[in-house]
């Protein structure tokens, strides 16, 4: 039986696999620590489309279809996909996905929408609903800088408390033992490599509560997101018991440099040392003095490709043993933003083991 | 053990509980045929806000406030909160129940959104992952035709076809029996009337798939939505073994009478009569002729206050004994109507019975 946990978390007692994922990205990225990782890339961010909403469609379309592929899967064998990105109406995922004919929950967490599709689908699995479902994201950095701030043509100065919306999509597929096992035995085949590797299993969750710290300022999402993170990570320790220790890191989305230091600050508040787990990946998909990438990188695709270009393989290769990955996400819109809101907070943590 | 029924159905052994739920509305939808049922009413939508966004927050915030009181429950008894709305990044949702303090998981699904945060909810709830979960969904006029079309102000005509969106908010919780008989005895005791009344529970759910026939007319969104309630109907009642009449009603959201037309047609191209059972939200909430409403009422507050105002008490009243509540979901934004993309339809069905 799965088991809560606590005020907030669920522990699987089958604990679902993450058994395929793919990750693509554009030039920027590629130029980036993880760049070699991305199984594939696009050097001018539009993948053959006429608009940066189509290319960001298009990659989530290539993405899952990658991580369907690797499998050797067929596309009607997943039962549920679970999809996002930050565009209004989720755009980028209606419009790269319906021709994929699978049942569909569109969802929104801004940022940590790639937390949120990876905890619904394993959710999905554990109970019993599906025997593989799929979580994939998006963002990119011409349709974000549209949507929520200036358009790129306004050649706007930013701050370095700015963090740089990561063009990038991750597909995860999400199943049942069976699913993995058959999905093993034809990667085995197509790639003797991958004989060795470890299975990488969710065990549990912790689904955030939305936080707000009264942050106004869309060029400082680091610090509009940190109190949220904070308390999805405490609550998550206390739910299960664990120390951060326990964790071989302890993964936020985009908090950038800004943000990082306002969570370990936080969190030693509330009597956790987290310096020494504590890894972003807005801060490790770019180099950002040689980039000039500001305080780091974000967007749903932040968190998602650093999964599947630099966590998952860790995992797989037995670097790593478990994670708590946990996307940030800064609720902002272009009208609460204009209507002079603040800015809530939201993080969603997923616990990720290798076997 | 829950059941996977066909290709995108689910079967609950044990059906969650629907057992508190509560409607808000306008002064629009208080004059329509439904208008008596409504919890509270705003006259003039603004509930005290300066702008239709807060509105529509507070609506959101009001209506889950009303149910859990008529519950007798504290907040955080709920452990998931499933809730959207029609704006960019869930912004009515995200600022409308922020200080609720709830683990959130931000949906998207347009208006469809009702029958998928009740399909989220149901599911958690069947699991074991909730004792109660709360489903919660909102449209506003002023928002909406901001958020979609023209601002109010430049009073643009609207054909025949157009629909209204509803300026209006349903919230639902559901749960365990443990969590039902709780709040049953509370009820008893607030209430004598409701002594006799049946148990509404959610027995299965048949999730969408998004469905584009290439319509691209904003003003006719029947049109656009059917072929996707088409769909999930047909999938919904091939994978459950059954036929329209194992139905009292055949709901849907907001077909309007254009959308209504298409549908009873490709039902039957595919071998089912939905006339007798299927009934449409958009239809119901307001008096068309009299209020000069056009095609009907549409949005995710649509399906949610005609579940909240019509079908469920007539559930608990015995009048109906079970019905498919299918909310239809128009996947159209701003950018992509500019961009000359068409209007992808999705529908999420959720079966509904009094015990």
């Amino acid at each position: 039986m799965n088991r809560q946990l606590g005020r907030q978390s669920l522990r699987f007692e089958e604990a679902p696999f993450l058994f395929s994922y793919a990750s693509i990205g554009s030039g920027r990225e590629e130029e980036g620590p993880l760049g070699e990782a991305f199984d594939a890339v696009c050097e001018d961010g539009k993948f053959g489309e006429k608009t940066w909403e189509e290319s960001e469609s298009t990659m989530q379309k290539e993405a899952l279809t990658l991580a369907i592929g690797k499998a050797g899967m067929k596309r009607d064998a997943i039962r549920y996909l679970f999809a996002g990105d930050l565009l209004g109406q989720t755009m980028a995922s209606a419009f790269g996905l319906k021709d994929m004919q699978i049942p569909w929950f569109g969802v929104y967490g801004a940022c940590s929408t790639s937390g949120e599709t990876l905890s619904l689908a394993s959710m999905s699995v554990a109970a019993g609903y599906a025997d593989t479902a799929a979580a994939v994201t998006s963002s990119h950095f011409g349709s974000a800088e549209k949507q929520f701030r200036f358009p790129l043509e306004y050649a706007q100065q930013r701050p370095v408390s700015s963090t740089w919306t990561v063009t990038g999509s991750g597909a995860f597929l999400l199943g049942t033992q069976a699913a993995y096992e058959e999905a093993c035995e034809y990667r085995k085949k197509a790639d003797k490599k991958r004989a060795g590797v470890h299975a990488i299993r969710v065990s549990g969750v912790t689904t955030g509560k939305m936080v707000d710290y009264g942050i106004k300022d869309s060029m400082n999402m680091g610090a509009a997101m940190a109190p949220a993170a904070c308390d999805t990570i405490v609550s998550h320790l206390q739910d299960f018991g664990r120390q951060p220790s326990d964790y071989d890191a302890i993964v936020t989305g985009d908090l950038g440099k800004v943000g990082k230091e306002i969570l370990l600050h936080l969190a030693e508040e509330q009597g956790f040392q987290l310096e020494r787990q504590h890894e972003d990946c807005g801060l490790l998909i770019y180099d950002c003095e040689k980039q000039e990438t500001d305080s780091g990188g974000s967007g749903c695709g932040c968190s998602a490709v650093t999964l599947a270009n630099h966590y998952l393989p860790s995992l797989e290769n037995g670097l790593l043993k478990r994670i708590l990955f946990v996307p940030t996400g800064a609720l902002i819109s272009k009208i609460s933003f204009n209507q002079g809101l603040s800015i809530p907070g939201i993080a969603h943590a997923v616990v990720i083991e290798a076997e």
